[in-house]
């Protein structure tokens, strides 16, 4: 028997942040590794979670999300990457790394046949090319994803010198958007939440940052969107943002709704902040489109997993990464994503020793060069 | 010299309903016909001109509309059909009969040769398949090229099946979304304003109806969304009816902006109801796209000229008309359209003897029939 350090999830909240040890708690259980019943299905020793704001939707009871609410005493799920230890399904033997769309935020997880159907196999291309394992959490994984294929499927080719505004910018989709943007030769004006915040989008090919907290989001708007407007808004927040964009849209603009962050904590619900513009949809002909990744991989994912990872490798694309160690780490960095003193992607490192055979301490280093 | 009735635009409205006699009154003005000023423009004897609620937006002074507003003192404008009786330009002669996108609510207008670049000719083949001059102002006009190129452009393929729901669905360009979606073997709930509206919308093919003013839309749309949702909605009017049907879609569901009526005549600006569920736009992946017409027109209108007039001529597409006679009667036709005592497309004739030549009398009197 051995000791299964997990986060619990112990009690809806559904307005106001998320509480380390009263919305989530420490927890453990004893897992007989060899002998635990299986049904069919697959054990991995955990390596690493994504946390990501999307998780805080399933913080709030049975609110129609798609994705199923947390329940209370279970462990809270997340992206992750486990090693199959033992396995009962035929895709999958011991010593696979698997890229799984829900994983326990806990040392070891059982997953059942059903959800070993999304678990993708993560190869030795993938394994040797320095990046490391949280990095197949955050730029080379869902946020990478996020970014790279909403942006194929609902803007399709990016104009050169066309305008685009990014909300949400520092974060793990913002600051890819704003590099593919900019590589494509598009002008990008970014938002984030502090000065050092916008010098790091800077740094990443952004013309123009707006600190939210202190900057006024509609003059710097309207200045970049001089004569032509702004052709397109890749939006991770909503609300006031979404709203100034609207106003400030070119006609047939073009919004990429990737998240509503603007609205996940609030104290009460009708403080949620939502556009009051609504008629230059019509007026400026603009198109609104919501996505979940998880459309667009079946078509999209060869692609990006031959361009993405490599990208990396070889700096031309930057990432920057928050990373926790160990799973109990994991409450307080959730709190991070909201109160936005998060640097990057946020993602927990539960298994040390097997991450850095993945070359992880360099690029743990590369990560704290911006914290 | 003749005396010109015209309806002038006497005083901006920001709020509220539009009001006869003060935010537009009944004026005239003397023209010489045979020695008038054409400056290298078009002189048209006006036949008919059509009342559309995206005229009220005009009526707010500069709020940035993509039409310019209304001039204080001169004729409000609207989409017509005239004759023209003098011309400057090599594209009309005498006798041609004029599409114009902006003719004077009044008897004659000069229109200055930038103008007529719009006005598009109706032909012998038009004008002789029975249908009234007045339905080229609607179902084969600018209403009938609404529903048509914005289902061609923005949901595509209508799948047999499928759910739609149509808002204003009583009115010029509701009546033949839900016919064309009906017709295509979708699934159509229909909202209208009293229930003789209903009974008019159902006898077009709607499924189900909503009385919006008695119904209980929420509970209709989800009866009628059941298990799959609705696919589809062609929005004329915003607010209530936009955020119920955003709870109710379906995955993937598309949204046809075309209207806000909803906000035109609100007594305060923060009167207009914006929905409250925005975020479902991402949870959903909804498409929520917005359109006027002339973006679509280059692309469409061949097949639409060669489709629409001869399916409306046979009878496979109806349409109800609200006709008033002669210049005066626009004011309160106008009015109608945001009171709801309207009944079906409003349309202003303004030359009953012109109009008579194509056999204006028999459509009246189907007109009449949904009176």
């Amino acid at each position: 028997m051995v000791t299964n350090h997990q986060i619990l999830f112990n009690k809806d909240t559904p307005t106001g942040l998320p509480q380390p040890g009263i919305t989530t708690k420490p927890g453990s259980s004893e897992i007989d590794l060899d002998n635990v019943a299986l049904n069919g299905g697959v054990l991995t020793r955990n390596i690493a979670v994504s946390l990501d704001p999307t998780m805080r939707n399933r913080m709030k009871g049975d609110i129609g999300y798609f994705a199923p609410p947390y329940q209370v005493g279970k462990p809270v799920t997340a992206i992750g990457i486990g090693e199959v230890i033992r396995s009962e399904v035929d895709t999958f033997v011991p010593g696979d790394i698997a890229y799984a769309w829900s994983i326990g935020i806990e040392e070891y997880t059982i997953h059942p046949v059903a959800a070993t159907a999304t678990f993708r196999k993560l190869d030795q291309n993938h394994l040797s090319n320095g990046l490391s394992i949280t990095t197949y959490l955050g730029a080379a994984g869902m946020a990478g994803m996020t970014a790279y294929m909403s942006l194929k499927e609902i803007v399709g080719d990016l104009k050169p010198g066309n305008k685009m505004f990014v909300s949400g910018a520092a974060g793990a989709v913002g600051q890819l958007v704003v590099q593919l943007c900019h590589q494509a030769g598009v002008k990008v004006i970014a938002s984030a939440g502090s000065d050092e915040k916008c010098e790091f989008v800077k740094s990443l090919g952004a013309d123009e940052t707006i600190n939210y907290k202190t900057h006024d989001l509609k003059t710097k708007l309207k200045a970049f969107a001089a004569e032509t407007g702004i052709h397109y808004y890749f939006d991770n927040v909503g609300g006031d943002q979404l709203e100034a964009y609207i106003s400030n849209a070119a006609r047939y603009g073009i919004i990429v709704a990737c998240g509503y962050i603007s609205g996940y904590n609030v104290d009460k619900p009708e403080d949620v902040v939502y556009p009051k513009n609504l008629f230059n949809i019509v007026t400026k002909e603009l198109k609104y489109q919501g996505f979940l990744v998880t459309s667009f991989i079946p078509k999209w994912i060869g692609k990006f997993m031959q361009e993405v990872p490599q990208m990396l490798a070889e700096g031309k694309i930057k990432n920057r990464e928050d990373v926790t160690f160990g799973v109990y780490g994991a409450e307080d960095a959730f709190l991070r994503l909201f109160t936005g003193d998060n640097n990057g992607k946020v993602a927990v490192l539960i298994d040390t020793e097997r991450a850095e055979r993945w070359n992880l301490g360099k690029q743990i280093q590369n990560s704290n060069v911006w914290k």
